[in-house]
């Protein structure tokens, strides 16, 4: 929680946390720290037990101030329009930079956060070394902040999810609503068979109307495609029946929080192997649900499920030992990870994973089993990590046959 | 263009040049050089007068692939299984990156790019200077290939713009056909009065029905609210008639490029203030894009428009003396910004740019002026610098009263 934000910099011996950025968007450690979106971005400065400043453009203070950071001060107010003309504008915000940290009495080291490039990041360590600033690298400081979510940010991860799952609810009626032809395809009144291009066509315009953008794209993968695990869905794919689709949708509110949630569809009935591999993921998912509580350790969680999936018959990573081949089928990817402004932060639920669960930590539980040449199937749900139980965001229905 | 890599290297006496970065997606200088969305992101490595090679994760490899680097190695071959259990994911992948490096003969210095948080960008160089490189910080290496585009990428932008106008002249055609009531309010046949959010939401299925993402809000400014021209419109706001509305649509394709053009549209008739401030911005318009071609000082064609402007009555930044207040009214921002995987790259035409016009640049041309408490207007233009002229990309009429 942005709170802890003093408790980190004093572990971590650090006297000042500067986060920069041409934008909030696309820059979620800056966008968490602002609270705002600011076109414009801005340079965060947190003087270790002191209020956060934050530095923008004259034309975006008003934006600013929407956010959680009390003092707003312009570029203006130390020089930029001068240094600008003199150094460029990335050289005149390093200047100001360095301005405003010996305003605020800033000596020791200071840390850098924001997604920027690489060389800008460089550029900025050098211009503060060359101000007599020590830099501190510590790349996962504000990741470690974001992990634990307070209740506003949940509050609106919730809102996110229910939109979602609105999404998901059309698009569900729709497959619902379509008929077999006497070809056997499934089709929408009157018109050609369904794609899979025209499911995603729906899915975007569904989005659009609930104001969630999908900044990748939507995976809708039926069949064989499915069993790749990262496979999006060929456009062109006739949607079949009888065959497991993993519809698996991570919408963001526009400069905001996300959600990502996982369904299995079969439009008509699963074959037996289908409903065999479904029901193991599914108990696996809810035996690590069941598990999941605040201080138990990530990588237990994954643990557990790997175990009941072997037990089940399904290979997993944790009796996998191949160095040079990853693995093709089975359960053959990480349990889960942290969802917040981005679709995938820490805790990461994976077995080489380090972290500790803590109350407010936003995760996704998806296991899902992969047969190539046949089938995927995946449910994901959402939870919050709680003192003695996990609290799931995610609500939709888990049954996949659609009559 | 990407072909200049070897020169741009060269010139900068740069051994290798290496991107990473998370995903393609939200980095706009690995996207440059994969050519393709890659989920999972990549290391990218240019060695001065060889291929470029990539590594990615194996379930990457077949969207690597689609890209336009020719060698795609995974991770695994250079040992990442092993690796990233001993040292963690992203201390694993800078180790295979120095494997890779040495591999491929890269002996001098190495520039890094990509947009990455700032520690992980320090974290990386740390990393290889203890492997034995030596780190050159060039942050505008990529943007400078970036700049011009070859014919491959103009058609893109030309087919996102034909795109981004269809849902123009929807919206257009939407204000058209809506009726004023007997409260001499805008109203859609049967409804409320007409918002900013009713027009906000349209534009988004629009979009969507298009395949385009707006990942910042579109401007929809009415009256006095477009008077700062960075207010992108209140959504509770209702459409006046006979007041300007500047309306900048800027979408991209996912994970692809992007357009961005504004018109100001009159629902009803404009005022004979409005009528002259708009003449004037159009003819400045015209005048700058008259003015574009290759070898021009990209200041130049800024302070032509300054001039203009300034000679029919309206304040511009050429002769503003004022050290610290930024302008509020006339014309009070840069003329135009390079267009391409991002909305906001070289060249920028501002009286402090360095840039001299390239052939195949894309630049935005948007004079705008902005009367606070009364209204703004702004007519953008997206353009290709060619050997002796601009060849504009936007077709979008520039009529602005709706009637």
């Amino acid at each position: 929680m942005i709170q802890d934000i003093d408790k980190e910099l004093s572990m971590s011996k650090i006297d000042a946390l500067i986060a920069t950025g041409d934008s909030t968007f696309g820059n979620p450690s800056l966008a968490y720290v602002v609270g705002a979106s600011v076109t414009r971005g801005g340079i965060y400065i947190k003087h270790v037990g002191s209020k956060p400043v934050l530095l923008v453009s004259e034309i975006d203070v008003g934006s600013a101030k929407k956010g959680i950071v009390q003092e707003i001060r312009s570029y203006s107010e130390f020089g930029y329009l001068e240094l600008s003309k003199k150094l460029g504008d990335r050289r005149a915000k390093i200047e100001i930079c360095a301005r405003a940290l010996k305003e605020l009495g800033v000596k020791g080291n200071v840390c850098l956060a924001g997604r920027v490039e690489a060389g800008n990041a460089l550029n900025w360590a050098k211009g503060l070394k060359e101000k007599g600033f020590k830099i501190s690298v510590d790349e996962d400081l504000v990741d470690r902040v974001r992990m634990t979510k307070d209740n506003n940010e949940i509050d609106k991860i919730r809102n996110v999810g229910r939109k979602t799952e609105k999404v998901m609810e059309a698009i569900k009626r729709m497959l619902s609503e379509c008929y077999v032809g006497k070809d056997g395809k499934l089709r929408a009144e009157g018109g050609e068979p369904l794609t899979v291009g025209d499911v995603k066509a729906f899915i975007r315009i569904r989005l659009a109307e609930e104001n969630l953008i999908a900044s990748e794209d939507t995976i809708f993968a039926v069949g064989a495609e499915a069993a790749d695990p990262h496979n999006g869905g060929a456009e062109k794919t006739i949607i079949p029946t009888n065959t497991p689709i993993v519809f698996d949708i991570f919408p963001q509110e526009v400069g905001g929080y996300c959600f990502d949630t996982t369904r299995t569809f079969v439009v008509g009935k699963a074959s037996q192997e289908v409903k065999k591999a479904y029901t193991d993921v599914l108990e696996s998912q809810l035996l690590a649900i069941d598990s999941i509580r605040e201080s138990v350790p990530a990588k237990e969680v994954m643990r557990k499920v790997c175990e009941f999936l072997r037990g089940r018959g399904h290979k997993t990573p944790i009796y996998y030992t191949e160095k040079n081949i990853p693995m093709t089928d089975g359960f053959i990817h990480g349990l889960g990870h942290g969802v917040g402004l981005t679709i995938g932060e820490p805790p990461f639920l994976r077995l080489i994973s380090d972290e500790i669960l803590t109350e407010g930590a936003v995760t996704t539980v998806e296991p899902g089993v992969y047969y190539p040449d046949k089938f995927g199937v995946r449910v994901e749900d959402m939870v919050v990590v709680r003192k003695n139980k996990a609290e799931n965001l995610s609500t939709f229905p888990k049954e996949p046959e659609i009559s």
